[in-house]
């Protein structure tokens, strides 16, 4: 089962929380026409000390599709800025890739 | 779109990567037999300085399933000891929920 989760996580500052979920829900990402995109989720985590914990989650069908977007002019387009400058997070959001190495379905008997 | 993910990150020694993913796959957790759950991935991330990020990565349809699955007889016999107690990680692991506040898939445009 080749799978890749990117995920970037942003420490949002707690008093923009409405307005860091609106921009990433109003924007046109253009992600569903990629090519090896398989599910984009906005994930709220745990509220911290001076933050909440978002992370932006990304499931491609391997690294490669997800490489082929970075390099891509969608992505350029879909980084090219949020149309306001105010900060809405504690300094720049944590990229981590991942791949699956194992895994189970409903329903499955695990691998 | 409810959804909850259920992530355990553990920094796992370089040496005892091998060890710590069969112990994962392995293992007979039950999880597919449990009401909300939906899927589970065992994700490899970045290489760091002493560890490798690995995260366990389980979907719910809901934060009521998972929490009603850790207080299950079925999550203490899943979390009732590895039959090994060589440490494979660097201290515990670190836990994080999150809820989807929004998402998209494949051929779907953005809600």
């Amino acid at each position: 089962m080749a799978m890749f989760v990117a995920m970037n996580r942003f420490r949002v500052i707690k008093e923009e929380a409405g307005a860091f979920e609106e921009r990433w829900i109003g924007r046109d990402s253009q992600l569903h026409k990629v090519p090896g995109f398989v599910t984009f989720s906005l994930l709220k985590g745990p509220e911290r000390e001076d933050h909440i914990l978002y992370a932006s989650h990304t499931i491609w069908r391997s690294p490669q599709d997800f490489e082929a977007w970075t390099q891509s002019e969608a992505f350029r387009t879909a980084h090219g800025g949020s149309g306001s400058s105010k900060p809405l997070t504690l300094g720049h959001p944590e990229f981590e890739g991942f791949e699956a190495v194992g895994g189970a379905e409903r329903g499955e008997q695990p691998a």
